[in-house]
């Protein structure tokens, strides 16, 4: 199996696709753009939904849920996010097939059942949810109103890869409504720093959190908060977002209430969503020729046990003495998983548990039975040891959360040495094209040397670092003055 | 609040659709036919998701995600089914919106993004899946699948009502493949096992198991498994389907597999779902004037308690207490809110509880601080009765345990009440008018007779029960020699 897989230095790009396809992650389907998640890799989604929906919660929020589609006067009223989306909408025209009559067995769309106001599938929710939060708000007692959503959105991009951009995908995404331009601002901060949390303490990826620039901005927003990761080839991912949008939804769709002051006022609003593109972030952050490499948050197995044996009657031993682990693990709330598969050879299920980037494999044989050990090997470092079957329990316990912290270092470090500060624009191009990651330099702040930086380089502005000091700089494109570096990068 | 809601006997409909928007459920939006799911009504429906997820994982199923979007050419591969949905499929045509050159600030379809072939919303997924699939079966050592999702749907219906009938709504399709014939049909009857075992004892809805006649099939089934429930108004409710689909789907899509003697055959398929459809059957089943009546393993909060106060004093006495009482209860698992709003007084705040069926309710007044007791309220039953601070835990866990036992037991003696055996059509009509509910009869197993009855009366075959004995008989309608009685009724 996972020799079949291409190395990453030769080609990352399709060591991912390889991976993404062979870990049994995802494919692509019969629909242009739109992927099937399967089973193992949707288990993986499910630990992540899991968490952060813990993390709305703890954090206030409730979920509901809203249509999926948006009639076309509602989408267009919000002018800015409607240009924004505008290119890439899937748009319901009719309700009904018929059977073709020139094509036996064969149905066409019946141009009787044309809609009247053309449907758009969602590619966001702000238009749907702002018209109906107007029904709900009239006075400064019914905000906030907190409200996550788990949903499928649909924005037609032309070049799609697996998890990273998608015709479909999956995703939450919140939408608040408050009473103050304040209080709206720190709801969007917060939600950017649970992202961030959950990036690096959940999934073992660290990230940066900053503000976009006005051009790299959701469409309809005032200020957009995001986190950005790096990937293993130096590119950067924006992992997830979190957008104040003032009042322009409000304005948009007439939501006004009542302050406590007895005036009207229009109500202040954020949105903020992560993706199943989280996937690729994962995939990128941690895993290696072999495969995926899991932090054992996200395992949907931590451990697996595989048996080595004879006959019958070692078979028999192993299986006792794996169950009976499996019950100890599990009181512990690890996760593990007897692979008692007579199909396939030792060999083969450690090459797929490898591919598939369970954290810890335990091999039992006879020589252990005889000695009372087990072969414990490490996904993420592919080092083994024998240990003692009266230990194992709390070994596996204490490794799985070494691992989990280990990966993040890996990845911390990876990420901290990919950040370069740069003056001059020659040893920009050139730290972008051979040492790659984050380029950490003075801009300023002009559109306009944004893209003239992005048509000669293909880097973009990934964020203005939230936590960076003002310092004062020359612009390292026009050698205008500057106050603050922020983050270039190639990106997905 | 309550006192808005319009009473059962005046007018049942009614009291439904005032009770879903009342008690915050959810709500009309603004697409024709697709409703909002408020916050209240998602967590219920959470509650609901978990435990059929968690029973699904317990009866080997995994979860995966397929595409939204059904190419027509795929959708039309099993004639049947294809059939069955045509008249109601969403279709996508176009990918692009453009500014409309007629309309500033408009937008229009652009008519030069058609999509080469139209893509139907998905209705369910049988097709997108088992295209699927072929690429996932070879041999018999691939199967079974056994796979579950957890999706959207839509379907174009004329006449839609809140969560009984929704142009979109949202649901779990498990879709299995099997080697064998046997092997699919135990596992079509497992699920509506499962189903029925949810309803009864974790929805408490007493449910009849049974088959469903030709003509109530599921388009492209070979036989469909149901589960029937019946409504305070005498009309049934289909709360869940399972359906063998034999080698159907396999034949359209060309799914075969070389089974354990070396000979290739199709591949042998089930479906099963249940809907948010089953908020309906919640709703009226247990609910009752004063608004919803949840069983305790439904209900977002079990307990709410409710401070009576005159000052400050007071009420920081009570919030302790309050607060000392939820952390036990939440030891115990038992979900507790403590309603401390200053914007209500406690008999708004009474109302607004049993509207929205919180089992239990706590109040503490100054006369409880100085008796060191509190009054419970049961929503079911609305008795109130005084008990100790010390015991007061332990009689809400009891308490819930016996809600949810009454509950079933009242809905289960209801059902029951309203089985009527009948032979002759005259009283068919009668009891079908006056007592209502199911009539349990002979019928000649034609598609003409049910046709004929469905057209005089309105009633449908909800099911040939499972359980029921042999009898000879003759046709209530034809007077035509039958073997089983039939369930007939009114239904939702």
């Amino acid at each position: 199996m996972s020799k079949n897989l291409t190395k990453r230095e030769e080609d990352y790009s399709k060591w991912y696709n390889e991976l993404v396809v062979k870990a049994d992650l995802a494919e692509n389907s019969a629909v242009r753009g739109c992927m099937v998640i399967k089973p193992y890799g949707y288990a993986i989604w499910e630990k992540m939904q899991a968490e952060l929906d813990r993390m709305f919660k703890e954090t206030g929020h409730q979920n509901a849920y809203f249509p999926l589609f948006v009639p076309k006067s509602l989408f267009e009223a919000e002018e800015k996010n409607a240009e924004g989306f505008a290119k890439e909408c899937a748009v319901v025209t009719h309700y009904r097939l018929e059977n073709d009559p020139d094509n036996e067995g064969k149905l066409r769309v019946d141009p009787k059942a044309r809609l009247e106001e053309e449907l758009v599938v969602r590619p966001t929710s702000e238009a749907i949810i702002w018209n109906t939060y107007k029904g709900w708000i009239q006075s400064y007692r019914d905000l906030p109103i907190l409200i996550n959503q788990w949903a499928n959105v649909v924005r037609w991009e032309m070049r799609t890869r697996l998890f990273l951009r998608t015709a479909e995908f999956l995703w939450q995404e919140g939408h608040t409504a408050h009473a103050t331009e304040k209080e709206a601002l720190l709801e969007a901060e917060q939600m950017n720093n649970v992202y961030a949390d959950f990036a690096e303490n959940f999934m073992a990826i660290p990230v940066i959190k900053g503000l976009k620039t006005e051009s790299e901005r959701f469409a309809g927003a005032i200020e957009t908060y995001c986190i950005e990761a790096l990937m293993q080839d130096g590119k950067a991912l924006q992992a997830g977002t979190s957008h104040f949008l003032g009042q322009n939804f409000a304005k948009a769709f007439d939501v006004k209430f009542t302050n406590n002051e007895g005036k009207l006022d229009y109500v202040w609003a954020t949105s903020w969503g992560v993706s199943t593109r989280l996937m690729g972030a994962l995939i990128m952050t941690h895993s290696d020729d072999k495969g995926l490499v899991l932090p054992p948050n996200l395992a949907p197995s931590q451990v697996v046990i595989v048996p080595i044996y004879k006959n019958d009657d070692q078979l028999n031993e192993i299986t006792e003495k794996a169950n009976s682990l499996i019950d100890e693990l599990k009181s512990k709330s690890i996760s593990c998983k007897f692979d008692s598969r007579t199909t396939h050879r030792p060999g083969a299920k450690f090459a797929q548990h490898e591919l598939q980037g369970v954290p810890l494999r335990i091999a039992i044989g006879p020589k252990d039975l005889e000695n009372g050990t087990v072969e414990l090997a490490r996904r993420d470092t592919l080092s083994k040891e024998s240990v003692s079957m009266s230990d194992i329990v709390s070994v596996v316990a204490d490794t799985l959360k070494i691992m989990q912290d280990e990966l993040f270092n890996k990845a911390f470090k990876f990420r901290n040495d990919h950040i370069t500060e740069v003056d001059d624009f020659d040893t920009f191009k050139e730290v972008l094209e051979t040492k790659t990651g984050f380029i950490s330099a003075h801009w300023d702040g002009t559109a306009e040397t944004e893209q003239s930086i992005k048509d000669l380089t293909k880097a973009t502005i990934r964020c203005i670092p939230l936590d960076s000091m003002k310092e004062e700089g020359k612009c390292v494109y026009s050698g205008k003055p500057s106050t603050q570096r922020v983050l270039f990068a190639k990106a997905y």
